[in-house]
């Protein structure tokens, strides 16, 4: 069941929307990529972690291609791929409206054109309906309707855990894409089966690049790229690891070599060498 | 399309199925696990890699449970477990007459009891239908039927490019498990959406353990474990890496510290540690 409501409290699901605009007190102002985006969000509620940073890192958008990102919050995605890729045109959409005003405001402060529109993605408005994409790209909410912890603020309830399937997240952006085109997908390890498969019901040439937090551990982050039309065989990526071994320091993310220059120096991820 | 061909040539797939016994000259006798098991096979056609034993290695069988191998060929894999599980009891299916009769002399002169039977393991006889078992374990073929590189010899051709689909493999055995029981399969990376969405169909609580043939390496190879009536979320887990750092030396396997325990002394390969 997906959550349809629009400005308000939506009696069907509970869902409560963030309407209301953020106060600039309840806001920080976040340095991402070393200072290359600076980013405005919610002292509580949704805040981007390295996630959005690295999804929007292995996105292969050459410079005038377009991006669209599915539910994309206040647009720290968005907001790192157009320092990265010079002209890219970029698209997003939101259900919360706070999180998607935010998202223009952070677009424009960080001298970036774009497009925000806020609605269910499963019910895109028809000017995002008119157009078709290069690249697709989504950070979906974690847990599973029903099955995550209780969520304490209502926006950071719904961004993490989202009335729509995971399923559909994959289905409208593959409807989005332009033929050829890529989706690239963040997901928890967990989902992983759950978004192959929903992806290989639109896409080919499915693409999997485990992310390990340290050397000999579990993945717990998965991209997932899947190509329209794409003919080619899975490939299934060497893991990449995020951190350097040892114990994080005090207060400071102890990056690996490679993952320092995405981090806060603007490097991109590609899926391969 | 599966061959159900027995004992000859079948006019459908043009698949020939080897039923003339090995002659001795054409066999090898060579040690696996350090000696602790002695496998006979055909020094040419489909001879055993490090994949039965990798699996052999996963499978948590405990003294006295049963464990079945769908496509067992020259039993490799069920020597392999009865070397380290003392009194499990061992069955295995081959579609090819001259494999499976291998696979029952590797068993009886490795001292290990056991079932082999000969056919089509998505028709099976009478005796195994009426069988359920803790484990299932399969190493299918690794080719799409139709895609797979021609064979020179119509047993390799078999064992490598099999026509049986993998989600056939997969729902036999889900089929033949007892409640709780698992399913392990060893497959080629590129395969792990195909395999992931099959076990999805009939089993839960999936488990992934990618191999990795070197540090920084793409897998070359998956395992992948599920349980009947299992309701855990998937596991991804640690990949594990096949060799040491460096190149092969010369017709040296020069594996890992964890991967000489399991090839060269017989030791479990679990899932997580």
């Amino acid at each position: 069941m997906t959550c349809r409501a629009r400005g308000g409290f939506c009696a069907k699901t509970g869902c409560v929307l963030r309407v209301e605009p953020f106060a600039e007190a309840d806001l920080t102002h976040d340095a991402m990529l070393g200072g290359k985006a600076m980013i405005r969000q919610p002292r509580v509620g949704y805040r981007a972690g390295t996630d959005p940073v690295l999804l929007a890192a292995t996105i292969e958008a050459k410079p005038g291609q377009s991006v669209l990102e599915l539910g994309c919050g206040a647009g720290p995605g968005l907001c790192c791929l157009g320092a990265r890729v010079p002209g890219v045109q970029l698209y997003g959409i939101e259900l919360q409206p706070a999180y998607a005003a935010l998202a223009r405001r952070n677009l424009s402060e960080n001298g970036l054109g774009g497009t925000v529109w806020e609605g269910d993605l499963s019910a895109p408005p028809p000017e995002m309906r008119a157009l078709s994409f290069h690249h697709v790209m989504a950070n979906p909410p974690y847990f599973e309707a029903g099955r995550g912890i209780a969520a304490q603020d209502a926006g950071r309830g719904l961004g993490r855990a989202g009335e729509t399937p995971l399923a559909t997240w994959v289905a409208v952006a593959a409807k989005r894409l332009r033929p050829r085109g890529y989706m690239t997908f963040i997901q928890r390890a967990e989902r992983l089966p759950e978004l192959l498969a929903a992806m290989q019901a639109h896409v080919g040439a499915l693409e999997l690049l485990p992310l390990l937090p340290r050397p000999g551990r579990a993945p717990r982050l998965v991209l997932v790229r899947g190509r329209k039309d794409g003919k080619a065989a899975f490939r299934f990526h060497p893991p990449q690891v995020i951190h350097a071994p040892g114990e994080h320091e005090d207060g400071v993310n102890n990056y690996s070599e490679a993952f320092t220059k995405v981090m806060k120096h603007g490097a991109g991820l590609p899926f391969s060498e």
